[in-house]
């Protein structure tokens, strides 16, 4: 199991979690703690993988990602996960999808401003999903630089591929960006302003 | 017409009513009954293509199951429908749906896990989305083992697929645990718990 | 650059603007404004395009398009636009939108209700996940004959191609009969009516 394999479902194990903390918010059964986990965890890489053709979606290719997904979920019913330090293991997740979302895109010939929302898509969209699925307003509409941190590192990662950058240079540059930013905004509660009056 | 498009049909129509009823309680126009009925009834069946790569989906390609949704949902908006036994029928549909999707998922070469999870998403997708679309908490959170039964019967069918077992008996098998479980919760008011704490 | 697209971009334009004013509304942040924004915009055209197999969709496609609706939601953000005549302007691309939908969709072979339901799908579904991201009751469910008015321009349209007339005229056909109700419907607050009790 290579280093890329095991971000991937280290991204998707914290995502689950932050499904499943959800779940806890808003009193679900185990049944709403593995669907928010699984949304939460997934539903940004199906939606990138639905804009992009790739059918079926990777997680339904693969009963890995989608066992560690569902376990995940349910551990966190038994058992209260610690929420501290999970916007920082969350953030590394932001960074790897939305890197490896805008390369993918980029790969099939995608012009830049879509493969960036691709991007951007496969990184927030399993958040976005959660709040929906719960009637919460999306938290990425007023975070603290969550989709924010994802366009910027996004961008970076095409701009380095404009220039020629190798992939793997590209897709270092877009994870770092991406997650060094949000990060920054954590600690320094960093956030956009909101319209005046 | 066949039996198992009879079945469709009537799992179509009970969908339909499920969400004109949820119109109803919001008090919608013709239009909002259309709407929730039809994404009720075939919100799951859609889904369930869309991840499989059956473009268009089936009921883009079929007159008569659009069109029965359409009829019944404007018939619930002029009639006051009775929901008294609406929830039996509606198990039926479940395990139809739950049935299908998971078989269909499995003769594609889907993986175990996935594969229920197309079951469960085909039979309960539906639902979840009328739910979102007028910003209710979806009930398969907090329902009677709604999911629950439904995630049984995708498991039952996917092992007797494992172990030789043919088509129709899987089918059959799959359609009996997830109704047979569903109507039982109705009668016993059985739940799944909610977190501790 | 031709007729066509000038009028989709300007459908385009002005839907973004319907969705940066949701944002307002709920005072989101600039990520907020560009997310309803993209999303009111394009989200029809995104829909129109998975149901009928277009990958990938329209807007993934095209810098232009995706730009122009990303430029107009921050436009919307630093300087407050005159909503007033906005819903005259949302008229045409409703019409625009439910025409080039239906005439799609038929020309794939689907049969006509579906091709229906894809043209109304690709008009109003940006306006209804617009709604659903914010947790408001999609405006459609309720409006002054919204998707009404582009449930009867697509039903022409598709009755004239029925009937032979060219591409051409059954679009125009479409575009008018969808623009003019729904402009009479603003005029005389036409609404359709609520179930009684």
């Amino acid at each position: 199991m290579d280093l890329f394999r095991l971000v991937d479902l280290f991204g998707v194990s914290v995502f689950a979690v932050s499904g499943a903390l959800k779940a806890r918010e808003k009193r679900l059964d185990p049944v709403g703690f593995v669907t928010l986990g699984v949304v939460t965890a997934t539903g940004g890489g199906v939606l990138r993988d639905a804009i992009l053709g790739r059918v079926p979606p990777f997680v339904f290719q693969d009963s890995w990602i989608l066992g560690v997904a569902i376990a995940v979920s349910l551990a966190a019913f038994f058992v209260r996960l610690p929420a501290k330090g999970l916007e920082y293991f969350d953030a590394v997740g932001l960074g790897f999808y939305t890197a490896t979302g805008a390369l993918l895109a980029a790969d099939k010939g995608l012009p830049s401003v879509p493969a960036l929302l691709v991007g951007v898509t496969a990184a927030c969209g399993g958040g976005v999903l959660r709040e929906v699925l719960v009637n919460d307003l999306p938290f990425v509409f007023r975070g603290t630089l969550y989709a924010t941190a994802s366009i910027a590192g996004a961008t970076a990662l095409l701009v380095a591929r404009k220039f020629g950058a190798p992939d793997a240079l590209a897709l270092g540059l877009g994870f770092a960006v991406t997650t060094c930013i949000r990060i920054l905004a954590i600690r320094k509660q960093l956030s956009l302003p909101t319209p005046v009056d």
